[in-house]
C-alpha cells in the first residue's frame, strides 16, 4: 500500500464528495414538494387544470458525467478509439434518470443534453458521436420497454473555460402523486438491498467495472500513468501537477481480475437500473426508499429519513470490484474515504420493509443478471442525527 | 479602423455562430412536434391523461451564459466587484425564457440551474453570489407579475475541464397548443418590428449596453487590454495569445456615449422581453412569429419561415450601441460579421401581419421604456432559399 491520506484524497483535488458549499450555497432555496424526497419534486404548471395540479407533479433534474469525458478525450486523442465518445451519452442520463427512479420515475423521462466544449480540441466529428450516444441509447432504453424522450438541447463552444467537453443532461418527468417514493419515510427496523454497479447485466453487451460517473476525479489522477500529463488540457491548473496521473496504468493495460482495459474500466457506462425498479415497483412490494449511490459513494443515504442509523454491517463482507481495490491499492486511501467516495461495488439501495420483500427485490435484480445483497438494516438514532456505519467507519453529515 | 478580418473573426476564436457542425450533428434527432417554431416543442408526459396530452405542449430548453461568466470572474479576481456574480443567473435565465417567449410562454417557467466550476478558483462564497443571483432575479419577475419557480438543479466540481465557471439553466413550461407562436406561420409581405437590447427599460435599474449574451468571446478578446493576459484561465489555450484581450480598455474604464464602465457594459445583465410579450400576446394582434436576436445575431431569422427574404432595410440607419462600434472598430470587423455575430441593438423580432399591430408592437415596449422600430419587412424567396438583407449584405443559411 503506498501513503495513506490523512485529508480527504478528493478535496485535494478540488471536489468535495460531502459538497458542503453546495449545500450552504442553496440552502434558501424551495426544497419542493417533498423537502424528504431524493430528487426535488415541483408542483405541475400552473397552465394546466387544477385536477392535474392536484393528482401530478413534476421532477426536473440535473446531472453530467462530470470528469469521465475527459477519459473518453484522452481515449480518442491517443488513438485507442473514438467509440467512448458514445457511451457519455448514456453516463449523463443515467445519472439523472437513476436519481428519478428514487422518486419512482422509470419511464417516460425527457432528456434535454447540454455540451460544453472547446471546438478546436473536440471537433463536429467527435461531436456528432457523442450525440449520437443519445439516440442510441434511446434506443436500447426502447427495447426494455422505458421510452425516453429527445427534448433538444445545446451545445455551448466556450473554449474560454472548457479545455476539453462537459457533457450534462437535464432530465425531466411526471408522477403520480401516489406513486411517489418519499425517502423521509424511511424507518427503523427497515432491509437494505444493494443492487451490484459491476458484472454484466443483461441488456449490457460487456462487463461493467462499477465505477459509474462518480469519483473519476480521484480514479483517473491515482490509475493512469504520468505519460497523460502531456494532455495538460485533462489537468486542473490549480492542482500540484504531482497529484495528478499519479498512476500506474496506460488505458490499453488491462484491470486485472477483470475483461477490461483500463480505459474501458474507467469508461464503463453508467448502468442503469431503470428496468429492475420498475419491476420492483409494479410488485406489491412495500419500498420506503431507494438511494442511488452516486456523489457520497455508499454514504450518500445519510441524507434521507429522519433520525435514522443505516447500519451497512454486511458491505465489508463484499468482494469490491477490481477497479475500487486497484484505487485504494495504488493511492493508499484508507476504507473510511473509499466509502465516502465511491459506490464500491453498490450502485442502488432498495430499503423495504420486511425480509420477504427484500428477497423478491434480490429475485428481480437477478432476473436482470445484476447481484443484490440485503447489505443492512435501519436503526433509529436517539440522538436525532442520521448516520451511516459501514464496518467501524461511522459517518454525520 | 484596425485590421479588416476577411474570414469570419469569431471562428478564429473557435466559436461558431452559425453553429454548422452542431447543425450537422443533431439532424437526425427528433425536432419535435412544432419543427418550424422557434423551440423546440415535445408533447406532455404520456403518464397524463389524454384530454391534456392533445390541448397541450411542452417546452423543455437550454442555455447559458457562455463565457460571460469569466468577465465576472475577472473582475471578481481583480477587486473590481463581486456584484456581477448576481447577475449571471439573469443571463442564464433569460437566454432560455426570452428564446420560449418566442414560442409564446411568457409565464411560469421552470428553472433548473447547472454550474460547472473550478472550486479552487471559484470559491463557496463567490457560488453562493451566483446562486443567489437566481432568487433575486425570481423576486423581480414576480414583482412584474411573471414566475419563475425554482426547480433545483446541480454544481459540478469539475477543475479537469473547467478553467473558472460555466453558468448554464434548463428550463421547462407548459403551454396551451392554440397559444402556440410557430415561426412557420410567417409569410410575405408582412412587418418586423426589433425591439431594443440597449437603454435602460422600467424593470432595469441602470443602463444596458445591449451586449446581452452572444458573441461575447468575441466582445471579450476585443475590447479589453494585454493586462488580462496574467488571467491564462480565461484564455483558450488552442487560440493564439495574440488573437486575446487584444483591446485598449481595463474593466473599470468608462465606455464612451454610455454610463457604463467596460465592466459594467460587457456585464449588462441580459434584458428580458418577457413582459413586452406577454403583453403583445394578449392583445389581439396577428403575430406570426417572434425571432429573438440569440446566436446568429441579426440575422438569426435566417433560420425560421419558409421560403423567405427578410428585408431589414431600416436597420443601417438606426444608431448601433456603442459597445458594438467600438467592438467593430478595434478589432477592424466588417458589417457583415457584425450583424452575424451580434444583435447590433436589436434584441427580439416581433413579425406581425399588419402596419396597424406593428404600431401596438412598438406602443408595448415604449410602455416599458424600450425603444422600438420598424425595422423591415418580409418578402417571398422565389427561388425558395430563406434569405436575410441588411444594407448590402445578403445571408443565406
Amino acid at each position: 500500500m503506498g501513503k495513506v491520506f490523512t485529508n480527504d484524497p478528493y478535496a485535494e483535488l478540488g471536489v468535495s464528495s460531502k459538497k458542503t458549499g453546495v449545500h450552504k450555497a442553496t440552502k434558501n432555496l424551495s426544497k419542493g414538494l417533498y423537502p424528504g424526497a431524493f430528487c426535488q419534486i415541483v408542483p405541475m404548471s400552473r397552465n394546466l387544470p387544477d385536477s392535474i395540479l392536484n393528482s401530478f407533479a413534476q421532477v426536473i433534474h440535473s446531472d453530467g458525467v462530470g470528469t469521465k469525458s475527459n477519459v473518453a478525450y484522452l481515449a480518442m486523442k491517443e488513438g485507442v478509439s473514438e467509440d467512448f465518445l458514445y457511451n457519455l451519452a448514456q453516463d449523463a442520463i443515467v445519472m439523472n434518470t437513476d436519481d428519478m427512479a428514487c422518486v419512482g420515475i422509470t419511464n417516460d423521462i425527457y432528456i434535454s443534453n447540454h455540451i460544453a466544449r472547446n471546438s478546436n480540441r473536440v471537433n463536429d466529428e467527435a461531436l456528432a458521436k457523442v450525440i449520437q450516444g443519445y439516440s442510441n441509447f434511446f434506443q436500447k432504453m426502447q427495447a426494455l420497454g422505458i421510452n425516453l424522450y429527445n427534448a433538444g438541447g445545446e451545445t455551448a463552444d466556450v473554449g474560454s473555460y472548457t479545455t476539453t467537453m462537459g457533457i450534462d443532461v437535464t432530465a425531466s418527468a411526471v408522477i403520480s402523486k401516489d406513486k411517489i417514493i418519499d425517502c423521509s419515510n424511511i424507518g427503523s427496523g427497515e432491509y437494505i438491498v444493494g443492487l451490484a454497479s459491476d458484472g454484466k447485466s443483461s441488456y449490457e453487451d460487456k462487463e461493467n467495472s462499477g465505477i459509474r460517473s462518480n469519483g473519476l476525479t480521484l480514479a483517473i489522477n491515482t490509475l493512469l500513468c504520468p505519460y497523460y500529463r502531456k494532455y495538460e488540457e485533462t489537468m486542473d491548473g490549480t492542482i500540484d501537477k504531482e497529484k495528478l496521473f499519479c498512476g500506474k496504468y496506460h488505458l490499453d493495460d488491462k484491470l486485472e481480475g477483470t475483461s477490461l482495459t483500463i480505459a474501458e474500466a474507467i469508461l464503463s457506462p453508467t448502468r442503469t437500473y431503470l428496468p429492475v425498479i420498475r419491476d420492483i415497483l409494479q410488485d406489491d412490494i412495500e419500498v420506503s426508499g431507494i438511494i442511488h449511490c452516486s456523489g457520497g459513494g455508499l454514504t450518500k443515504s445519510i441524507n434521507f429519513g429522519n433520525d435514522i442509523t443505516y447500519v451497512k454491517d454486511t458491505v465489508c463482507r463484499l468482494a469490491v470490484p477490481p477497479i475500487f481495490k486497484e484505487i485504494q491499492e495504488i493511492r493508499g486511501i484508507d476504507d473510511y474515504h473509499m466509502y465516502q467516495t465511491f459506490n464500491m461495488g453498490i450502485g442502488m439501495e432498495v430499503i423495504v420493509k420486511n425480509s420477504s420483500d427484500a428477497d423478491k427485490v434480490i429475485q428481480y435484480a437477478n432476473k436482470y443478471h445484476i447481484r443484490a445483497y440485503l447489505t443492512g438494516h435501519t436503526e433509529t438514532s436517539k440522538d436525532g442525527i442520521n448516520r451511516v456505519k459501514i464496518g467501524s467507519s461511522i459517518y454525520t453529515k
